[in-house]
């Protein structure tokens, strides 16, 4: 074998570790997701994070990746490459870099399921099954593409100096941001807010286990999709990655669980959860430009942030059962404006001016503005063909009998 | 370090993952098969994964190797190798490609567990705990290896022609043609049939939320089963077997859902996940020589495949829990016939002749005559014993506090 | 690329996926303890493990990783390094074999976490949160890393020719001694021994399913436990390794399913857990150094052990909910003094003197007096001050709701 050859089969030997990785935060978000609604839906929130891998890839196979990466049409989107035609077996794609085409596919595929995914857990306990699967189809097919085709498909946000490693904005913000549109054109579940006061009530999910192992889950993958993200065989920064990526998870887990306590009084473990994701969420931007302090210092921003944006979300009576909207949205924000704050080559912090600080800003308007119009107008289709939201029946009894045919533990009784 | 000595242990590298990949698989099992049966027996059937894979990687080092590679007796099993006696440290093995043995040996325990695991859903809620451990030590001891032997371990079936590349026949048909087997000889569970009518009944299993992570670490696994398969540096191999299963997988989940939904009105989460693994059983026999298209279509058909042919068992009487014999074995058999029609190089549809199509045939027949009439043998001798089956009392009364003392949720009473 | 930047990147990715496979062992842990704790303490255990990775990796990367590797203070401790300070980027780390050293911190952060984890098993049901989150500090900042620094550290007991390839000391039994200490300070759970005749009697855990996915997980992650512990790109020695961790693990789960089976009369499934990891914990010293027979053999052992071990423990009236005194510190005992028995270089069974066996009976009191010290001033401290345990009724209403504001379960009540 030639050194070529050689290296550029480690090359596909590390993206196919990064891709597996990726793949198996699908079921952290799965458990994740489960853990934290009811028993009555647990069938239900199960079958969308199945239905979201499943169909997820297809659609970023047949249309997806060809809007994100195929011939630039005025940097907007791409328009070829659907279903992968038009490229040599092996083809090197992925600009200077140089990437074999299949493994960068299966990489990005799985991009495409996480931000989509994002979206189950805030819509939650009231849309119906076949208005989600219809959601899952266009996030990877057609609103992540485009998100992608501006950035890291070289289009015009990324002509702005806009740097986000491995997506705290295109990938996460994207979610956060079809999550919080989705949950407000949705409304709340029936008793989350007290009819009188307005006030939020906690409707607590119906398994921490499940909770703790998706978020670990999590985690365990979070190292292949900010690795993974160097998107080439140097070594250096992918170790680099590794620590940055450990220190802001820790911290975000450390500091949400410390911080509850101090201010509430309880060591809250959903928020310990929602703490170390928040940490995660918080470095992707810049896991590989920040130093080591400061992928710690984000983390602990971020267990603080994530907290009080569960909070806000709240009391504008947005009901995002899961807490995605902070978690993806809220900290998907910070990690991109920490690039332009604290990464060590340009960073306000560090002797940098407001270029890259102003260019973050205006790619998360830029993308906020497209992700937001555009599932408007997705869960504004659904709904005025009423076929968003279950009946309030279907509500109150659980999805999982009335669209699944079978409670997702058919030996439980819910109390 | 030499280019050949860091090439050698890039290899090992890469199949050092795809080995702890296949191991998951059977956490994967434990899960899907524990969460498709009734909570009354959970600590039951994640005993029997326990034992497998522990009683299975031993005994497969002890016997089955040396009969699956060791220095062959007429084309039908070897007969050296046992205990991995004779072989010198860092031996290359695996023929002209050459890989070292040490890492060959883990990667093909893993896969005797799996054939050997594939058993224990069908035979689930109703086999004695003994008699299944016995069981276990035939299939990764015996049945699997000789299977092996004659093909992988270029036996006759191979000699015919016969392609399988991961082993859609040679371990998914294996596991499956024995669990029909199992499942016909110990008879359906209490309550399965109808007394009057003969149909089947709907026994659900306890949890959506294993099932779902079953499936989805199974997937994960997956791409070590498929993609470790290449057994070589080859980078561009490896990139195309994990799109192909990505895509398989995805189309099948996204297909059964879909399909289910179409022809049956609710959205059966369960099939989705059935789907899924007969996407990826569907592809396993072609993941290195189909096409994408072809990927995908497969998986679409193995999502229908196994729909009806879970029906198709229930018709017949025959009680298979947790559809391990419609998914592994009915779409073993799609997934081998496949490479005959679909294989860009020398199938059916490509332009290829009859040849390798009848090979398949062939080898399907010869393996599923082999296990069948050995695992009838095995069945057979522990019912003759009156070792195959538990009590009338203990399976109504279920087999967690009968054959293991206390219950798999000592806290939880059945309703 | 040169063919140095190469070998050094692959090592980085090896590292990687090591890391990450340890990384996983926490949700190992996390399941096993809590399917083998009871449903009204499931968040508490939940969220100290949610808790223990998350700050023991911060708290190694402030204080743990100087301690453990920096300059050294007379063979006792280190006092350089805190923070990672004073390195260059990918300087080479880690003695003449030179690992770049931010991989080497992220492999190493992980270890201290598992030390520290173990004992949250032990004290399980009836601590106080808050201090658990101090020991889980102390532990991976000061506990675990000065007996690292006398060990991998090349401090006084490396000195004396102790050999511990991956930790069954170091780790396992570190952890299973501050363990013992722990549980003893504290005393047993309420209605764990019979107050007139003083006999343990079983507490069951509450899910079985979730013990089955801790287990497995846990072997899962041990391959990058161990394998991930040759920290050199050493492709015959990895290989090696992993056999060596599958074949003992194996050994160990058929052991203790098969010896509890036969002296008492059912197959019992946490018994198997439990064996699964003793054989682990058996093989962790010698995986690179005892032939496979061995490997094997220590396995065995492991298994009968392990049952041993849990029987003795409750009969010298201490209470260890999970068994990780056993598991852990027996078995972590055994494992290295297999090393002085059964090792093919230097073990008494191949013809070596003493001299190896000597060292090793000395590390292990050397590392066991400095535990047993250690702990005992932390937990008596924590006692003093009124702070280690629950009150009786916090104990028996569930630490969920008092400790955490709300049960792990929140539709389900006990029975």
């Amino acid at each position: 074998m030639t050194p070529e050859a050689l290296e550029l089969s480690v090359l596909v030997l590390y993206l196919m570790v990064a891709t597996v990785l990726v793949f198996i935060m699908h079921a952290g978000f799965a458990m994740l997701e489960a853990g934290l609604t009811r028993q009555k839906n647990a069938a239900n929130i199960i079958g969308k994070n199945l239905m979201t891998i499943s169909i997820g890839m297809v659609a970023y196979f047949a249309i997806g990746w060809g809007l994100m990466y195929g011939d630039s049409v005025a940097g907007l989107f791409g328009a070829s490459g659907f279903f992968l035609s038009g490229y040599e077996p092996y083809e090197l794609v992925a600009g200077d870099v140089g990437i074999p085409l299949e493994i960068d596919f299966a990489f990005q595929a799985m991009f495409a399921a996480t931000a989509a995914t994002i979206v189950s857990g805030a819509v939650a306990e009231r849309m119906k099954f076949g208005a989600y699967v219809a959601v899952a189809v266009v996030m990877t097919a057609v609103i992540y593409p485009v998100v992608g085709a501006w950035t890291w498909g070289g289009g015009w946000v990324a002509e702005l100096g806009f740097y986000d490693f491995a997506g705290s904005t295109i990938v996460h913000m994207t979610g956060g941001v079809a999550a919080l549109v989705g949950a407000k054109i949705l409304g709340p579940r029936i008793g989350k807010f007290d009819p009188n006061t307005g006030k939020a009530r906690a409707i607590p999910g119906h398994s921490m286990p499940l909770v703790a192992l998706g978020t670990l889950l999590l985690f365990f993958g979070w190292f292949g999709f900010n690795g993974g993200s160097v998107l080439a065989l140097d070594g250096e920064a992918i170790g680099f990655v590794v620590v940055t990526t450990a220190l802001a998870g820790g911290a975000g887990g450390a500091t949400a669980g410390i911080y509850t306590r101090l201010t509430g009084g309880k060591w809250d473990v959903a928020m310990m959860a929602n703490g170390i994701l928040a940490g995660l969420v918080g470095i992707t931007a810049g896991a590989d430009s920040v130093s080591f302090a400061m992928a710690l210092l984000v983390g602990l921003l971020a267990g603080v942030v994530v907290v009080l944006a569960v909070r806000f979300i709240d009391s504008i009576r947005i009901d995002d059962p899961v807490g995605a909207i902070s978690v993806h949205g809220a900290v998907g924000i910070l990690g991109t404006l920490w690039v332009g704050l604290a990464a060590t080559d340009g960073g306000l912090f560090f002797g940098g001016g407001a270029d890259l600080l102003i260019a973050q800003v205006l790619g998360i308007l830029g993308v906020a503005a497209w992700v937001a119009i555009s599932s408007a107008i997705l869960f504004g289709t659904l709904k005025a063909m009423g076929q968003l939201r279950v009946s309030e029946r279907e509500e109150v009894e659980g999805l999982d009998v009335h669209e699944h045919g079978f409670p997702g533990y058919p030996e439980l009784t819910s109390s």
